[in-house]
Order: structure tokens, then C-alpha cells, then sequence
């Protein structure tokens, strides 16, 4: 396997293509939200979890732009089968994260592309293709473009678990067990708020919210989130404060101060 | 009480009027959202329901402009003191809907303005200023202007709760017996979604969604989304299929029929 590390000239394709393929992704999807023509299959045997014919098209785009420019590198997408790397480098795509609240017209569904060595993603995009909403960050750059212009990203410095905002997708998913884990920290934090998907993660890059804390995520839920707020300034681990693997739980924080306290409850 | 009726000239001056105050509401509160001085303030006493510095200054410039151009109107907001009607026709405004939403960075609060008489509010907006997005409807109009340009809003088909999609606050608000007959339409929906405060009204307006169901609103979060589902095919009672009023229970549905079936389940 050779050695992954990236010249800074590479660092530069690297930025230009992960904005090309969310531009692609934007314009495969676009034309699929809130198109009452829009067709969902039933993916899952237990439960509901729409496919939509933008998922595919988007992540069919992404796939052909990556072969074109990329062909040495590693796929791991939601919808298709992955690509083995031979660089050392693999790509990593969810193309609309949120297929439910897509379905649902709202506008908190997002596009994930990371770009990943073996020590993990280094490199991630959090796209909203409605808003035109762009959340960047990984090889020295951390910052969002929308409709308030180009802004930095940081993350907050709350360090008390009463003064946090936590987002999550409970009650939907999650074990009892899990359930409880995640109540003990909602009941010490100021705020829970519910179903905004790969859009929390965006929020506490941005600095507007302070945990994030989920459970049954796959890696291609996560890998866009974890370079965007590493580079933020956050921190995403675990619920046993190690890398996210194959648990699917995950629990992101503004700082490391507020997360020894999160991973504390968490652990009961 | 002089007889509030309208002339189709005064139907035109209140088409303006609306969007002008939705317009003025947008230039005040945009400059605070996502903004690191915003200031919150602990409104209740017995739970976290901020008031921001934005959601007083846009009912400010609302309240200056009706004054300016309707004196004799009443307004009816969330932030100030009732001014009584001497016209028969009442403006109800809520300059931030979804108060918790605003201060965590997500995009779906909303401002909300509707015009009533005695029978209720007959013309409404949903504002959602970041997105640039607003949801009008009454006096023969009934459209969503925003990203994709505007589109007629018109309520889905849906008529078995089976194939349903359901947004609430729950489990955020509401009593155990509430969130006990919310749960049994939940568990009939082809699908449960929260967190979306009154931007899950405008979804259902423009046919995305299928129900709402709310405990604990105030005639302010209420009246707005009353006349835009009103005006694009859907109905809005409480949970005994009257008027929304003091219980501060909703069921809003796509159409007559989803609407019985979720009512005879609210009611065991």
C-alpha cells in the first residue's frame, strides 16, 4: 500500500474535487426534492427507510466523477457496493443523509463526502443542496457557505452540561439501553432538540449547538461529520470515548471538556 | 363592531400589507440569527423558553407598521400586550415560532402573521427568512415562494394513516395522556418526525406531509398555519374536531378524510 500522505498541491485537487462532487450531487438531487413524482422503495425489512431515485443518481454521479479523477482511490457509498483502494485513500459517500426528512420536504437532510486515510476522515463536506448551505472542513480549512455569506467554523466553549444544547435522533432509534444512556445526559443538558440529522453535526461545527449524541449510524453517517467538526474544533468518539466503529454510536461535543462530562453520563 | 368584511380592493391592500410586515419582520430578525451577541432571556418559570432580542424587534416594526397603516385593527403577539379591535379584524403574530429552534441555528422557525375576524384567521404567512421561503394563504391565494421559485400549495390525498407522514413536537411537550393519544396515531403513521415547529404546518401546506399533531399552542403559533392549510385543501381543529382554542390542542390534516380517522384515534 503506498503511503497516503498528500503534497500541499494535492491538498488543493483535493478541496476543488470534494466541492466538484458536492456540485454534482446538488444538481442530481435538486431536481427530486419535492417532486411529487418522487418514487421510495422500502429498503430496510424492519422499518422505514426510503431509497429514493436521487440517493442513486447522486451517488452514480459522484461514482463516475471519482473514477474519472480518482481511479487508484477507494468508494464506500450507501447505495452501491464499495471499491477497494489502492492508494491508501478511500472516499466515503452518503448522498443524501436524512432520506426520511427529504422525503418529508424539510430542509435538514444533507450530502456527505469525506475523504479518509487509515487513521480515518481528514477531509468532509456537509452539503444542503436546497438552502445552498455548504459546511467544509479538513487540510487547514473550516468554514460554511450559505445564504449569510462564507463564515468560519468553530466550535463553542460551553464546559457546563446545563448550559449545552444537545441534538439527537431519539427517541427513533436506539436500544432501551441506549435510551437510557442518552437520557441521563439530556436531562442535564439545557436544551434536547430532535430530527435534524446530518444538520446537527453542521450546527456544532458552526457553533450553534454543543452535543450531538446518536446511536445505530453506519460508517458513511458519520465519516463527513467527523472532519468537519475535528476541524471545528470539536471532538466525535464513541459512547466509550474511542473511535466510532462498528457500535454505530456516536457522541460529538463542541470541546473535550464538555465531552469527558457527556461520556461520563453516557457511561453511567 | 362595524362589519369586517372586505372589498376585493381591500383584499389587495391586505395581500401587500401581510407580505410587507413578513418583509419588514425578515430585515429585523435575520441579523440576529446564527449571531454569537444573541441574547436570551428565561421567559418561563417553569421550563427553558428564551425570548431573543430579535423576536421583540420584529414585533416592534410589525406592530409600527400596523399602526401606520391599520390603526383600528387589534393585534394579537406573543411578545407584547393585545391591542383591542375597533375594526373587527386582528392581527395575530408570532415574530419567531419556534423560539428554541431559532437559538440552536436551525432552519425551521418561522414568523407568523394572520389576519382574523370573528370567525377566525381567513389569510396567513409562514416566513422562514433564512431559507428565503414563505408560505402564503387566503383571499383566494394559496403559494409557496422560495429556492425552487413559487409553486401552488395544495394538501395531499392521503386517506389511510397507514401510508401517513406525521410531524410533532411531542416528545417534547404535552401531558402523559396527551403524548398517550399521540402514540396511537404515531404508531398507525407510515411515518413519525419531530422537532419542526411551525415549518411542519407549511409541509403539510404544500403537500409534503400528511398530519400535524400539537398539544400546548397558543392562539399565535395556531392562527397563520390555520389559514395557509385552510387555504391550500386542508383542515386544522382540536382534538374534538372543533376549533383550536384554549386546550391548545392540533390536528392538522391533509384532508377531511385522514383527518377523521386520526381524530377517532386522539379520542381512544
Amino acid at each position: 500500500m503506498p503511503d497516503p500522505r498528500l503534497t500541499l498541491s494535492q491538498h488543493a485537487e483535493m478541496l476543488a474535487l470534494i466541492e466538484t462532487l458536492a456540485d454534482h450531487a446538488r444538481e442530481a438531487i435538486l431536481p427530486w426534492f419535492r417532486n411529487p413524482d418522487l418514487g421510495a422503495a422500502n429498503k430496510a425489512c424492519n422499518g422505514f427507510d426510503p431509497v429514493t431515485q436521487a440517493d442513486r443518481a447522486a451517488e452514480q454521479i459522484i461514482r463516475a466523477t471519482l473514477l474519472q479523477h480518482r481511479p487508484q482511490d477507494g468508494i464506500l457509498g450507501e447505495e452501491f457496493g464499495p471499491k477497494a483502494s489502492e492508494s491508501g485513500l478511500t472516499w466515503i459517500i452518503d448522498p443524501i443523509d436524512g432520506t426520511r426528512g427529504f422525503l418529508a420536504g424539510t430542509p435538514c437532510w444533507g450530502v456527505l463526502i469525506a475523504l479518509a486515510d487509515g487513521d480515518g476522515p481528514f477531509l468532509g463536506v456537509i452539503d444542503q443542496p436546497y438552502i445552498s448551505e455548504r459546511f467544509l472542513g479538513g487540510l487547514g480549512q473550516a468554514w460554511v457557505a450559505g445564504p449569510q455569506g462564507r463564515k468560519p467554523l468553530a466550535t463553542r466553549g460551553t464546559v457546563e452540561l446545563g448550559d449545552a444544547i444537545l441534538f439527537t435522533t431519539f427517541p427513533e432509534i436506539g436500544t432501551s439501553a441506549e435510551q437510557a444512556a442518552f437520557t441521563r445526559v439530556s436531562d442535564s443538558a439545557r436544551l434536547t432538540r430532535y430530527g435534524m440529522d446530518c444538520y446537527a453535526y453542521a450546527l456544532l461545527a458552526a457553533g450553534h449547538i454543543d452535543l450531538v449524541i446518536e446511536a445505530g449510524l453506519n460508517p458513511y453517517d458519520i465519516a463527513a461529520p467527523i472532519a468537519v467538526i475535528e476541524a471545528a474544533g470539536g471532538i466525535v468518539t464513541d459512547w466509550q470515548g474511542g473511535p466510532v466503529g462498528a457500535s454505530g454510536q456516536v457522541l460529538a461535543a463542541a470541546n473535550p471538556v464538555l465531552h469527558a462530562k457527556a461520556l461520563a453520563l453516557l457511561q453511567g
